[in-house]
């Protein structure tokens, strides 16, 4: 699994108990499985349809630089399931992981359309010369 | 189910494609359900520990209310679980479901404590004169 | 008077001093105002046109859960009126109060506009079957 | 009276409707006043005591820059009142007026406590050798 | 140079170390500059094209009250630079300055178009009868 | 150059005129040059001293996914230099470079302290067994 985005765990991030707040932690790790989705089918009229058992694993607080990682794991004809964990860059110790994050391929009037792709596209997977 | 909290959905909770934001929507609910959780257990001190499946039903667009009700299914010894609905406050149509939301009591030490409760407090069910 | 919206006071909604930022609490009965306003006349198009003498009658702090309170006080023609309560969920000590609040209903093109409307509408004073 | 600070209304300070969100307005106003209530009593402990009547004289929309105008109308004993004024930048149109905006200067243990101010500093009003 | 718009150090504004976030200092003083080009050139259609040097002299923290002043320094045929200071308010310590901002002057189109300005226009520098 | 760091651009990070708001690219731009800078420098506390030119060579628009590349040219004793580029996550347009960003390695006082790195940590370039 690659890990691409990171964050700094600011003051406005936190909750009242001066750990990541949850909610916050969800908001960021939707936004990047959706970039992943859009750039892997290549469409950005994508949607989320399905989220599996999110499993809270360890908490995060303040100044931790925490890093997320998608990675697809099954095409269906209309739709992609992701898989996510979301760890703390340092220590490398892992934060959250959720199984499977299903997003569906829309067309321009928003119904479900084959995005016709079976694998996972290499130029995502790294950043070569 | 008591749906409470309202959200008027304005630009800044809106994804590029025009409708409701996924990870806004579940920043919502979190909060939500952790003060539902607080208010149940007397505890300030309690973290998020497991979210199930959650379903997108439906989208919500600009200008929409959608209100979150969420309800309190099971107490365990130093947990307790909850279930959650959101939907739109003026048409009733299901936007999302969460069969299970599971919250820890914790002790000031941050460990799990027993928080004696076994059903639900009935001052947050409502609010009488 | 029912209470509806519920907020946890974070981080992010601090003053310097470590209390809860007063232009926050006034963004968020704004919010539930207008949501209580649309609900009533059943028209998105409302905008607020006065709002009376603001108490803050105490603080809140970090970690707090408080619950807006809105209740229509006044049907006028093309307007209403609601009145205002913000308190502690918790120790249901009282946070700010507004008298009135004057919401004006619009038609398409901006102009204030009859809404036929004479008393509270059932649906959103609770919510039953 | 000085108009200082300056807003360029964005797409995240709209409500649903597509004008300036009377919430984001109203939290802009309680800074720019507590900043000045802070300067004129040399204390950052100052809280917003009392906002008298809102007058929502016109709307703004996306782009619009918009001006906030402070000044002090009364120095108490333990208090300070200040009136507001926010209007259009370009067009110099009236958008909102608050009457009294009433801060109330506090000591470190957060009581009220005299100020000993009686008039206006001459450094706020404007910036001179 | 005067200075305009002030800021209030908030919790939502600091990084994990306790003072004012740089990126979030940045976007007050793109916000400035932008409000000053708009009213300078009297178009709302600029772009930020280049940034000089970008000198963080001292640090803000918590509570700290901030203003950023803008002057022009040079009106080009379809640009114009200006020069940034921003400082404590209280002790009129510096905290960054940026010696070159320059806009460019669109055209519906978004191409760079003549001005036609040649000076500072005088409703800028302060507000008089 | 390595890019990690991915944004969608959503409503709430446009400028009035429909764009990607230059303040809010800059911010993000800090935010993932202090984590590079922690990273590398094993340290929490480091300062943003120094941002040379800024050059904002194309904008993005709503819907667009951008990466940040950051890598560092230069460690000095008690500080480390990177340099930015910012681009179309899809069409590897160049949006924005920045020659040079300098942080400088703090100690607990808040004084600069050598950090003994001469190169870049292998860990950061990439994510390997």
């Amino acid at each position: 699994m690659n890990f691409h985005t990171r964050k700094w765990v600011k003051p406005e991030d936190l909750n009242p108990n001066g750990t990541l707040f949850g909610g916050t932690l969800l908001r960021w790790i939707d936004e990047e499985a959706v970039i992943y989705a859009i750039v892997q089918l290549g469409n950005p009229q994508v949607v989320t349809k399905f989220i599996s058992e999110i499993n809270f694993v360890s908490s995060a607080k303040q100044g931790d630089i925490i890093e997320l990682g998608i990675t697809a794991t099954h095409f269906g004809r209309t739709s992609i399931t992701l898989t996510c964990q979301v760890r703390n860059k340092i220590t490398r110790k892992s934060i959250l992981t959720i199984d499977k994050l299903v997003f569906v391929n829309l067309d321009k009037d928003g119904n479900p359309t084959p995005h016709g792709k079976t694998e996972i596209t290499y130029a995502y997977a790294g950043d070569r010369p």
